[in-house]
């Protein structure tokens, strides 16, 4: 199984930013923790960020037919981008939703999405640990 | 780690209502392997399910303090129950809110929560498998 | 054809509150005269009211695949039961939703019901005679 | 007991448009039979159908004092007229509001009436069954 | 100067609906007195009533460039109908809006109007000596 | 009969103000010519204005009993002053409510007033003539 | 192909109104354009204006199965006619809606349609033109 | 005087949780307290607590007709309980509305109330004294 | 302890307007009353009123550090007066909020208060007696 | 007269995704074709697509004063993307604005757009035609 | 260039409250300060402040033709008085709205103004700094 | 003080479009001149313009801790971008927010920021001056 994990906006500052809240791993670390999580499990992982809307929308249509599944987190562009959600509509590559922090504890603009009610899961509020569940969610799914 | 899974209204139906889209599976099943899941993790898993508002405010109370954490359910009590958010809030135990469904592709009512904010994560759509994430979730944030 | 009648909250004061408003006959009385109504009609009724919504609940998931349709008059919980609905999606029990008086020409808050747009019918305003109309209404959908 | 049946714009339509929705019955056929069910009540039934919104304000003006009850079918005008809800506080002449398929089930713009809280009754739902236990109930509330 | 009264959907109806709030006056009368009050005062006015929103869009084009000035008592298409804000639009006739009762202390949706925003002016609440007003502002406005 | 002319915030600039929007007449002018215009309908006229909000309440409170109706332009207090609405409410003394400009044509937050759905009248966009028209409307309500 | 041209109401002052805003053609001048447009291109088309809300409805009615599809101007209808859109759902008629001016630079009561999501098709602020592309257009269809 | 304390949903918790918040003492503290209190004035006092909506309902049921005033904090179902203003609304037994902390100061939601328009009284904000306060008021209003 | 009683707009007119609702005391009989009522529990209450937002706020600094608490019914400034929140936020003296009349079963703009977040406590509904009830909650709090 | 074509984010994926919703032509042949058609009627076309915001913005501002019209199908960025707006207000380049699909039968945030009441045409529903009808109205519009 | 500052209410409490928000220089200090920036820039300032609504309309009008520019901070009146802006509205006298705190950072109805959209000119957040950048402004206004 | 100037999309058009509006100055001309400024009050300045979203948050990003404040222009950004805020919030570099024109006087969707209430500071409506007094605002808090 061939999996990918896209991160958006301002994700790249992990591990730099507010670390009492996000923790020090910056994105790098926990993407090599993620990809031998998934290949603990049979599967492949490739990694993604940009701050750019369109690169993650370009992202998702290079791999059209390619990837099994998509872990996202979309950053604030969850709140704001509905060409990202059309990508995915337009490609039809299942993905689930994950948000490190909890976004119905912070501003109310950041309690909505225009990818949730197209997901096929949304986890939220974990943390990093969010994005390894997601990946078994992902497994999981196609072993049903 | 001693946790605790509550399930709130019509949850009782599962694997009787609608098996198409919720599976064959009946609530007695998933606790049975729930529990199962938890015990190979070295966690206890107590379980309980109510219609009743009052008895899911009631069986908070009383795991005050004897559980370290709770995996909920809480069915439509998610979109009009004030008395049960009060309950988490009076007695501080940690909890992960969990759907079966993605209420976020469902009725406008169905998507906002009177508990997602002061959940410790939030899992939606990935069907019963959420709760085996919730209680790894749980198990996880014990270790850190 | 097996018919259940459904009161909630304050119509056990029916008789006793307001007569002015809502006349002199207990709820006993018209429960009586509605057994004797459907009787008439060849059908069977059962009844039952309750001031909790999970016994509401617990009511309807009791008589799924036993009874072939129900007259429903939820008062209050009309406008703040989500999973009194929930009961009726997951039983798929055919109902009629009644309310005795004129909902509409009431508080804003009850112009909006969580049950209507899932019922088979809706009868507002009418009094009792509302109940009479439901069970001649769900006879005659059984002899189409 | 004089009554009145008045249909709104479109219904004409009805048996025409959509049998499989509403039926095969033409609205010739409804009345006719609606004006039997009357008869055979001891009450006279006289009907009325028009896609004019001032055609239907004209009828209710000129049966004001001739009729004791209207069952009116808005149709579409239920949700933009106030000249009908005016012809009605005008006239005083008591009526009951049908809708032949669930309004709550369809468009948001279909959930408002502006007749609904000055009728003396609403049935919602009930195809063409709606009609006549809108008569059956004008004839009741005559011998309270 | 020549000025036209128009009257809108159920204004047929004064003197003989709720003659307690509306007068014992019937529109032949109220209209008769009205021109008598303009010819005192130099003007002619031709009258104009109609349940029907095309028929006083009509009587409006067909005054373009014939009439000096409206008044206009618009009933409930004031609330409803952007075609005779349109009319007046399209005509350019100077028009002054008049209502008997007191719309804003009825139903809210009583409250806006289609037609204030574009009128030369607007009297609300008194009766049928608003007409009287209107037609006097009217022929004040001419001899400035 | 005793009447009052109350002119509100702002109103004191007529005359120097946009004349070509309010005319060139002082608010002195106006005050003179609409004695003058009352005095020749056989009734008498005080003239009272200010910029202060509690002002407009004491001199409302002060006429209690003294005056039989009053002709008030509250300016911006209009949409802004509960305590002027609560000094008719308190007073109980009879007025209508008149503005120089269209309010419908000008900013949203002009289109509501607190005072409209208690006044006796109200007359808007007739400019200056609006006054004289309100002073009459109050004199031939005495008469009635 | 047999093609209808619809008009609503106000459009009969087309090239009498605002001739700097809709041109100097009147709309006799513009259907004999547009007949002979079609001619041209092997379709018919009739042509109707009212500003009659029901004989636009009448007009839709009459045409069912006759007609192999309409282009309409439904003018202010737009905004406020449910009874049009279901004239359409009820005969199911292929339809094209047109503006001539650009409704979204206009008033904000002008920016939504009860017509435009079951339309095949909408044009707008392209003049008299627009009547040709959708002419046009509805005959592309049919070739495909 | 007979009158009734009814504390709602999690008020069990008094003394337990937050006591930096709600003091330390227990509800079963301050029932007494208050009971002494009452008595002291010359009147009886029972106390009542239940988490469920329903058992809040049939106390107010109960004591209809058997005591002249009731203290009700109705805790999280202020906000939700239409059922429970029903209550209220059929007995019409009098009620002062209690709430320990300023609602007004929390979240949104625990601004508006289902009972305040319909009580006789409402103390916020002033902790267990507001309990004492209201049985005063409700003492005071008998003696008028 | 040092008490302030501040009373706002149309408050002097008080045992004169509508008495049957607000009583026959004058605002003067209330004042001396609770004087009485303070200084028979050890306290000194002084009494102030005025129609004028800028007094109230004006009397507020002017007892910056000299009054230990206030008691203050707004009045109609509860629903308009930011500048009031202010001088309470600048000066930090605590306060309670009192409403003669219920003001939740009043006008829905009466429903909301710039002051009661930031109150101490907020009595409503309870006529005069809200005013010694609120100064018995004030000298309660000091002998915490 | 020359002309440019620019289509926004996802529309790269035409003829690839959903064809039997969008066709099977890629957006390659569909430029060709246009391009074939705006030759024949004596206009030149140049293509661009990009699914970044940024890139069309840049097109936009190199093409000011090079080409006579826009042709532009914003796809998402037209409901979110107000600095694509500004570079059309801040070139003043006419510009016809065309979605192929019906926006008006899908998700409600496709219903509003940021580019309509600038644009100088819409165009929706018709499918690639609609883009042909587009450059015809551009055209047109030069021979005026 | 002779300049006016006005500060709005509750800023006499400047240097008395809040000294960790707002700084310990009075407002007198305050205003000795910016006399002598405006001097050293060639400019005269006058200040003016109160606590009355009425004194700020008062305070502009009497400075109409008389000063080049105001610069002020409307404290609470910013979002609470349409007279305010009446009062610039009328004089025409240019000016800059200040506010020494970030309004947006507050609570919601802080958020918006009666005075912006008419100001030359907006500074929010930069402590008294503000005032002097505003004055800098003018006179750049000037130079112009 | 090493200072940095950022401007969003469309503001390469200074002073080629709309110079009644924005001046002669073109986008190097204004930042030569702030440069200047800066240096002049012994800070540097670097200046940074971009249309990509993407390229403004990585500016952001790659400054952090390199500059000690920012002046920014987000032109459309302002209204959309969430991502941009969250390069604030997580870079934490205090920066004060520029407008040019007066965004309170134009289209609504100008009035709101997703900036405003975590900047240090707002300047409006100032034209490029704004930039200049942003800068020295950022020198003067150095300063404190």
């Amino acid at each position: 199984m061939n999996l990918l994990l896209i991160n958006g906006p301002n994700l790249n500052l992990l591990g730099k930013r507010e670390p009492e809240v996000y923790g020090h791993e910056t994105l790098a670390d926990i993407e090599a923790s993620l990809v031998q999580h998934a290949h603990a499990k049979g599967a492949s992982l490739q990694c993604f960020q940009s701050n750019a809307e369109h690169a993650l929308i370009d992202c998702v249509h290079e791999h059209m037919n390619k990837v099994d599944g998509v872990v996202i987190n979309p950053g604030a562009y969850t709140h704001t981008s509905i060409a990202l959600r059309d990508a995915f509509l337009g490609t039809k590559i299942p993905f689930i939703e994950v948000h490190l922090s909890n976004i119905h504890a912070r501003e109310t603009f950041r309690h909505t999405s225009y990818l949730s009610d197209i997901a096929n899961g949304l986890i939220v509020g974990l943390g990093t640990l969010g994005y390894a569940l997601a990946i078994d969610a992902l497994i999981a799914s196609q072993t049903k």
